[in-house]
């Protein structure tokens, strides 16, 4: 190992390479601290050259890489696995020769100038999410992501977990940014392609196979990402639902009736009254509800028209006693109890937080069977909070009461989501956690191929060793 | 041969089997005529499980497959290679044991419903462009994809290109359609995702691997296409300008300061001239120019305001002298101009065709540098007329004069495309025209990736061989 950490000591230069223990504990655990594990060092490569030698360097000592961004990952595959950890069958991983290197992309994170005739600009794979928008903004340019951890979040962790966020069902997820990558094989070898260009075909596309692959395939560098107009905010508005069927039955109608959604959001009754009660806000609204539906407006249609088509809205049956709100201030007021739900159930608990996906046409079916498939995996009392992006079908799954530790109420959720023809994982992706839990969502073939595709592009099993793909 | 035809008459039954020769010949000849290949027989199976069984029995036999939907594509890559032809160098390619089965998707034509909430739809591979968009528009949603051979390619196929068109700058390629697939890989095993979950990330996704990968990693049988809301059309301005420099700084001024931008053509002003010379179509402005930039707009915002915003297009520079039209007839005689350039450089000769992708800010020098490049190019006195989709950079340069089997000229644009950080190829794909030419627009690293690919899904090289990878 020690020769290794000279060669990364020549490659990157001494300042990044970090080997204290205290420090390289700090990378190597999440911030979740569900996830810890053991790294023989941390390198912060300056450059893409520097990433391909380090990940030479590697390959010739036999010693598995973790790539880094942010580090806001929530399932594990962000950081390294725990001492002692050991593949459980893979086709072409012997026991690695020492505890992984962590190559952190934060010196990556330059951002090249915003191309306003190809809607696009160029971002090191360590620039966060939030200075990317930033850049954007100055251009009038809109970036399509965005969620809470934008401010550590980087370009290289959200392409390589397909991040969502709030805004999906306008812009699509970060799949749907990515026009090119330039990433580092498990070689050393460079591929490249920020271009821009995305009419049709010269081969497979490597960037769109990186994405969502979590560092298993491929440490990428840098991006070349999609712009959208910038769009004034024209309305937040939210709506009262006798329950998820109900919701799902609005957003239907509001999606077909009014151009111009954002973004869409589901929250139980309980959720919202657990923010009132932690945070002191007022309930927005004269009555309590069963769930609730939170829907913005933005874009051109209200721009030329000068506001929201309430006639619209009506005629889509949006209930009277619904809050709809035009003014920044009021915006945010109605905003702020979706993005305080976060907050307010740490503050009741320690939750499980269960990320699934379920086409909308089932949510119904799923929310309605949830509480007793979590009664029934027979954890103990639980209080069940869901919410998330209801025109995506993804929800996030927070259940308070039992032993945090115990993961019979994740399997369950997870196992449910299935049998609606859903997910096991979504914006979180699969990480540590759920690598397991692949074939309950997804044929046996399918599985198969991903790790023929694995064993293609990193023969030695040394890319992010134990995440994604079952050992 | 006799007893796989036998097998594969159990699997799909006599009358979808063909094997006269002149019935094969049909199939195995494209309909540029430039590529004519040899087949065992043609299999037309009803399902993606008598698919499964006829690359299973394929497999069996040693025998390649060529997946085949309109047969509508340009570069040879959905007929089977020539009698006698053999991989070059093929990892793992051994000769094969008779001529490819043409595996024909024309049965598997069926359309599910529409799912307004999900805004998708399920098609099987078979089902044509228009077939899909006129199930979508029967219950008000679009499909985003529109082309000129819109009523024979099919969902398969253009997925298997990654098809472009018209639409392209307002809602991407096929792959941004593409939500998911069902797919055959060599050995017959099935993978399948139609829940159209797209949000996050649970493992690579093989459908956008699939997308582009012309036929050689899979058999693709159905898939979930995305919808869009079906917006009514606004205008269509039809601009002079000084060269293409002028053409993009006005195609970049409107898409940021106009919204709805639904289409943006470049033409040469030599092209429109044969139009109006060929079609007897008269002048569409009073002056004739140098090139021509037309767009079309249509959306929301044009529906909120009941008309496209005048001042918003002469603030972004539109030229006094240009024609706007908002009338279905007048637009329609617009769109003319462009749509009947293929014809009319057919009536004019027999030409070269490149496909080409080149970076929007290189689009200028580019064609500047054209025509001393095909001059130089050697194949004598050459007419150059360019025409395509300015705002994604995807030109067709069609060369009327040279010896249409002389490839000089084909060759020096397409290394003229590369030297402007440009592709070889664009909607029309690699096929087996171009596979020599990738490593021009390509590093080796990312050629070596890909044949890493083909090699672990299809380690036998069954699949449309010779076709997307040198051999």
């Amino acid at each position: 190992m020690r020769s290794l950490i000279a060669e990364l000591t020549v490659i990157a230069g001494s300042a990044h390479v970090l080997s204290e223990p205290d420090v390289v504990a700090g990378y190597a655990t999440d911030w979740t601290r569900r996830y810890a594990g053991e790294a023989s060092c941390v390198v912060r490569p300056g450059s893409t050259e520097e990433v391909a030698a380090v990940l030479r360097a590697c390959a010739g000592h036999g010693v598995p890489v973790v790539p880094q961004g942010g580090n806001t990952g929530l399932v594990g595959g962000s950081v390294p696995p725990p001492a002692g950890w050991r593949p459980a069958a893979g086709p072409a991983a012997p026991a690695a020769a020492a505890a992984p290197v962590i190559v952190s992309a934060r010196r990556l994170a330059g951002l090249g100038p915003v191309d306003l005739a190809a809607g696009q600009v160029t971002a090191g794979a360590g620039a966060t999410i939030s200075g990317v928008a930033a850049h954007a903004a100055a251009a009038g340019m809109r970036y399509g992501v965005d969620l809470a951890s934008r401010d550590s979040a980087t370009v290289g962790g959200t392409i390589a977990t397909n991040a969502g966020g709030i805004r999906t069902i306008r812009y699509g997820p970060t799949r749907a940014q990515v026009a090119g990558v330039t990433a580092v094989l498990a070689d050393g070898s460079v591929v490249s392609d920020l271009s821009g260009l995305t009419a049709g075909s010269t081969g497979y596309d490597l960037a769109q196979l990186l994405t969502g692959s979590e560092g298993t395939l491929a440490v990428i560098t840098a991006a070349r990402l999609r712009l959208h107009p910038a769009e004034q905010a024209g309305a937040v508005l939210l709506a009262p639902a006798g329950g998820m069927a109900q919701a799902v039955g609005l957003y239907g109608q509001i999606r077909v009736g009014v151009p111009d959604l954002l973004a869409a959001e589901y929250i139980d009754g309980a959720g919202l009254d657990l923010v009132c009660r932690i945070t002191g806000l007022r309930p927005p609204l004269a009555g309590q509800a069963r769930a609730y539906l939170l829907v913005e407006i933005a874009g051109p249609a209200q721009a030329a028209a000068g506001s929201v088509d309430l006639n619209r809205l009506a005629a889509a049956g949006l209930p009277d006693d619904s809050a709809v709100e035009t003014s920044e201030r009021g915006m945010a007021a109605l905003w702020a109890y979706r993005e305080r739900l976060t907050e307010s159930i740490a503050a009741a608990g320690v939750p499980h937080k269960i990320d699934v996906a379920v086409p909308v046409g089932r949510l119904a079916d799923f929310r309605a069977g949830l509480d007793e498939t979590i009664r029934d995996a027979g954890a103990g009392p639980a209080e069940i909070i869901v919410f998330g992006h209801i025109g995506v079908g993804n929800l996030h799954v927070n259940v308070l009461g039992p032993d945090p530790a115990d993961d019979r109420v994740d399997i369950a959720v997870a196992r449910l989501a299935a049998a609606h023809g859903g997910r096991v994982a979504a914006e979180h992706g699969v990480g540590r956690s759920k690598t397991g839990w692949l074939s309950w969502s997804m044929p046996a073939a399918q599985i198969s191929a991903m790790a023929s595709i694995k064993a293609a592009l990193d023969p030695a099993g040394l890319l992010n060793p134990g995440v994604l793909l079952p050992g």
